[in-house]
């Protein structure tokens, strides 16, 4: 394993600074090495990271590591949806459920990947298509939830849910949200949604604000096909979000088609336990009570 | 009482109809009859509606009819915050929590009032500033609610609540709603509120999508002065919006201020009965059942 | 497929002068028919259901077919985890997840089914285990539920849930839910669970009325042995309660322990669709609105 | 101010050894002192607290320390309703919500009442009275809640809630929760009720585990008359709690009429901040956030 990528938050100095440390190491471990942004100078960086060649990353890469927050790592996975490239997530950012190394042991961490000592799971993602007609106006990839919601307009939309082209509900409100695993502790959990274990194989559907009492999350088979028909929304007043970034806004009578997608490999420490996460960066179940 | 308003949803050739209808009615009646509208040509119409004299609604009217659903009702109302003169709505729209009176009852009920029979409740309202530095930037009234919010970007916003200049708590997510009791019904409810009775003197808190667990709806007194500041979003990335229509977007550092204002009386059906109108209109506590 | 089983609802004239008719009209299609309950004898049933022969349910029965409502259907069904056994739920009872098949279409099914046309969908179950030191106390099956709470008690009691021998979280509350797909629907749903499809293979956990805000229901793989420690109670205040029947009551530092057993195969209805009973029977996703 | 009552949680060697020190204090500042409950011998006390005069408390008495928990002083307050007499609540428990001094200031705040420096919150009561048909079976008081629940028994009960004798809603569940906005933080909060500030003059209805999708928390003007009647319940199944503690067993047909009574005044540090203590204590509204 000597072919490394390294995706690094855009515009962070801390990034940056990291980066630079990682990449001489690395290089001195006679490691192939990959970056795959254009950098900012990082203030007080003698090592002339600027002059750090940029590449195309290669599919051939055996281990792409990503400094910044999930975001970061979100968006770097996409690139390896179906590869068996494990992505190890440095912590730079708030909470990390994703990035599960903390940058005081990345050098440690990396070492033991590199002697072919590591842990890794598989997460997998949904594709979004957005259909208008007979075209397909957009397509791509979410490793946490694809979002369906009003875009700035204060009133809420309409729009129908089918699950293998049979009616699920209609619903109004300010949205809908296709979790996989991983994304049910994202927004999906703020907005009311149940956790769900990452080895479990189905996606958490979770109105945003409905306007009925009576709507509820529900967790569907991974592979179903689900696809959302927008039926009431004035112009460019509906969005696409994908991982928190809009794909597109919508009009009245387009139709999102969601469909399971390949898997990416993420490294976690070997003594990570997945409900100690949730109890410690989520405070879940905490122990304070009410009176 | 001779000396009726009528304030007529836009665009809306029902709503048209109905008015030609009403004026007609009410002129036969000794009526003077104010519109507050420019109103659309109805199709079909013949008592020539467009050309009905549309003035400024004079302070002096003794009654206020509103043709719409609560939406016309909501706007309306504004104008009639601090005087005694009762509204009533006949309900064109969906649901109706507000506009009371079906289309049908309309000329039953209206006759009742003009002999003087009528029954009214009072529904306190909202007053929101927004400041920049030490410049108010816009200030409107509210019946149902008072909404800061994310606008069309889909990363959260964080802001803090304070009541008389005590923190009270900070928050990251999609946005609050400060809802009257009036407006306990509306989004508040979609976004987990209780409802919350219209004689009770309190305005309801509720956290849109909260990024913590332990974010609950909190009730307070309605004479505390409540303030907001706008203390994580990017440019034009949050709004303040009133009754569901934006009143201006909002960047960091942005301050709002809320206060309890003066009521407004809405005329409702003398056999109205709270409860049973959540019961039917909102399906509330409805009969049918988990398995 | 001659050899049929009836389970009846006891108590019931409804469910016993069905079960005269269709005990009659088996027999007249040359089936061996055995009868599981002591039957009382029904109001004006002449055809003296009191003498029908009652027996030990055979393994060997071809079709299982119960009179009632999901609760006779679940007592039922425990008899037959693990085999092959189709049982067709014939609802007398209120809501009918389970019992899928109106009274008035029994000998329409059937004798689709007796003609080798039926949808079987396969559902898991879990046993329960009841431990007291090294000694274990009680152990049975649950189709929906297993449910750790106080019992009549009104303070809570205080547990903590392990999975795979590792620490999950504590909680002082009500009780936990443990609910298969099934169970989902049931009275983890009341507690504010998800609906979880079928399908799926999971165990959802949910807190019933927990002390801490941050609480919330997660979907755990079915295949995890979940462990609940008892950590708090006094005397007899907590109980087990599988599928709504009481096992047995429990003490301070009693362990249960859960895991998934085999399936039963219940009998759908061929246009059977999921979401469609969502909606019609829980009224799920109504369409009536909030204001 | 210099007739003084104490009252103990009992059984409780450190608020035992507690009375004593603070019994010797108060004499010491020519206080009489009442002590209101038959006490335990406290280990290696040697103030010979068990000799100390126990009397049944005078209405005379200017101020009422209480030695304990959240219930403790919901217990001893309910003998000071409608009476002027400030409660002082030392905290010896685990939350103390109402008891908000802790031990450490024990002595500092008690000097500042004698001489005259308190702040009092008045927190108003709820009566509940039972009745079979024209029987009054029971009737008490409650701080912070009235709750109507099964009892033990695994099945639901069923209940209609009346307003001033109309009908409000029909209920199949767990229970029924009527909190006082002191209680709004306890009970009811775990089923999903609002947070309620002191200073609203309301009651909140909280559903516990209702079996339909669309039953909310709701909260109502304080004096309404609210009638609960057990439509639905075998045979000592559901019970009345007060405060967490039984008062009877009710049967099918069994009403609880409940009303807003007396008021009674707690002390609080001077510095106290609601919302402040929400936060602190509840954990509500916390930092930590989702991924």
């Amino acid at each position: 394993m000597n072919r490394i990528g390294i995706s690094v938050k855009p515009n962070d100095p801390r990034a940056c600074a990291l980066l630079c440390e990682l990449h001489k190491w690395l290089i001195e471990r006679d490691c192939s090495v990959y970056v795959d942004h254009e950098l900012q100078v990082c203030a007080g960086c003698s090592t002339g990271c600027d002059r750090l060649p940029v590449s195309e990353m290669p599919d051939k890469v055996q281990l792409m590591i990503v400094l910044g927050g999930d975001g970061t790592l979100l968006h770097a996975a996409r690139d390896f949806i179906g590869s068996d490239t494990p992505i190890l997530g440095i912590n730079l950012g708030r909470l990390g459920f994703l990035t599960d190394t903390p940058v005081g042991h990345m050098f440690d961490v990396v070492e033991k990947i590199l002697g072919g000592n590591l842990k890794t799971i598989r997460h997998f993602s949904l594709c979004a298509e957005v259909w208008r007609g007979d075209e397909m106006l957009a397509s791509a990839s979410a490793m946490n939830d694809v979002v369906l919601e009003r875009r700035g307009h204060p009133r809420m939309i309409g729009f129908e849910m089918y699950v293998h082209d049979r009616f699920v509900f209609r619903m109004r409100g300010d949205g809908l949200i296709l979790a996989t695993p991983a994304g049910s502790t994202a927004y999906a959990l703020s907005a009311g949604g149940p956790i769900v274990h990452p080895a479990i194989d189905a996606i958490t559907v979770v109105p945003v604000c409905p306007h009925t009492l009576s709507n509820r999350p529900v967790v569907v088979p991974a592979d179903d096909q689900i696809e959302l028909h927008l039926v009431e929304s004035s112009t460019e007043s509906a969005a696409l979000n994908l991982d928190g970034i809009e794909l597109i806004p919508l009009e009245q009578g387009d139709r999102v088609v969601v469909k399971k997608r390949g898997t990416v490999s993420l490294v976690y420490l070997p003594d990570r336990h997945y409900y100690e996460v949730l109890r410690t960066k989520l405070k879940w179940a905490g122990q304070v009570e009410t009176g």
